[in-house]
């Protein structure tokens, strides 16, 4: 495996491999670090699917709000490299801040409506973050595939609307959530948990499983399914709720109030967002009550 | 000449040409239309320096403002086709808005400061839609050089910067801008001035011609430097000053008030924006007082 730290290294790395293997597919797994099962997963299956897979390992300060977690994210290169060798990458990406943002960045890629709710609303100015630093990247790799989690349902939503609208020649892949033993999300920000939330912050898990099956009741809508969300998750005394949300998968617009849920002819989403002491956690769940598309 | 009106017939072409020419240089010239010399200046320039040429012909929307001449901007299909035909271009992209914008677009590539004067000042939104339009052109046809001429040279100093930061892996090549008989520069729009408007828009091109001489004074500093600009366009009775500007270049920021411009240590443009009648203008020149980078 090849370690890049600086956007030199990682081009002419690249240019030599494509010469060389002019028609092999590149794929990318674009992280923040802090690697654990849920990545591995995604390096595996870009190695399946691509001759090439570059990882990036960035934590991206545009993505950040000035009172959240930049500076406590959790952060460990020789671990990370050594997961990344583990799981078959030919490049690992590890730029420093002065590498990717050399001078003060005045330029943005916005998106503007599927960025309104949910972690958008919450965290105003993240997905900024997350289209810039995400178009730098397919810049400097130009993969032809990119792997990105659907844990962050909403950042997939967002980085394939991008990629539409500005006619970026990546495939997006959509990669599976992968969980702990009892249901919670793999996530890096899981190891700030103390014991007592670690227990609790299964209710995520709990009430995305509740929820898929009230969807199901006859007559029920999104208000009904909010508020019994909201309740269930009530049940455990240290979460703390951002939202609980249930909307339209992937365009994020509201569906009709007074629609009936069991045959919605689009696909839905059940995102949640669950503060616990200083530690946010999001899970989702889509459903296609339709029966998929 | 192959002429491509779809995403999907430029995408082909550009991918067999690859395959067959996988080290060739591939030049872009991007354009609104209605083409003129200073427009077969640049396909000439980049037919000698890149194996392949593409030239695109959208009058893109997203940079006109509500008020501005999107509908009445002169198109000439036919016209267009010939001069590229004649003027070595491979690849003539004629996309329609549909093909370009299938979808209302979501997503905005913005940037800020070299943005807030002159042009951007004047036009608001203006660059939000230059930059997004390169964008998707850039990413649709991923030229090795892009050739832009510096009559809009704010475009220039913004795209610049736009690759910069976004990190696209595209070089800008600056072209000069070309001029008539009498000095006027080349412009699509000119073909709007009426007989007594043309006789006088000339007024642009002696004003920087002036301008240059009065930057080398002793004492010279920036406001009276505009003040005299403003005084002389103000000679040509049908001219109506939008801006007349002198900033550093390609920041684009203001000069110090109270320094003298004959030894500055910085490039400078001297930049115009003038309309006689409904016809707007823009000129500009970039001087090197301390004698050039």
């Amino acid at each position: 495996m090849i370690v890049s730290t600086t956007l030199n290294e990682l081009n002419q790395q690249l240019k030599q491999r494509r010469r060389q293997f002019p028609d092999e597919k590149i794929g990318l797994v674009p992280t923040m670090g802090f690697l654990h099962d849920g990545h591995a997963s995604m390096m595996k299956r870009a190695k399946e699917e691509c001759g090439y897979v570059v990882l990036s390992v960035f934590v991206n300060p545009l993505q950040f709000g000035p009172n959240e977690d930049f500076d406590r994210y959790p952060r460990d290169r020789e671990r990370d490299t050594a997961i990344a060798e583990n799981n078959g990458i030919d490049l690992l990406f590890m730029p420093s801040l002065e590498e990717m943002y050399p001078k003060k960045p005045l330029t943005k890629v916005l998106i503007s409506e599927v960025t309104e709710r949910l972690c958008g609303a919450s965290r105003p100015g993240h997905f900024d973050g997350v289209g810039t630093v995400v178009s730098k990247l397919f810049n400097l790799i130009r993969p032809d595939r990119a792997y990105f989690g659907m844990k962050d349902a909403q950042q997939v939503a967002v980085v394939e609307r991008m990629v539409f609208d500005l006619n970026i020649p990546v495939e997006i892949v959509r990669c599976q959530t992968l969980r702990e033993f009892d249901g919670l999300a793999m996530s890096s920000r899981n190891v700030f948990l103390n014991e007592g939330e670690r227990a609790q912050a299964v209710i995520l898990f709990k009430a995305l499983e509740q929820a898929e099956g009230w969807i199901t009741e006859p007559g029920m809508t999104a208000p009904e399914l909010k508020k019994r969300l909201n309740a269930f998750i009530g049940q455990a005394p240290l979460a703390e709720i951002d939202y609980a949300e249930l909307l339209e998968y992937p365009d994020l617009s509201e569906p009709g109030a007074d629609m009936e849920l069991k045959n919605y002819p689009h696909a839905l989403i059940i995102a949640l967002a669950v503060k616990f002491g200083k530690t946010r956690l999001i899970d989702n769940r889509i459903v296609e009550p339709y029966g998929g598309a």
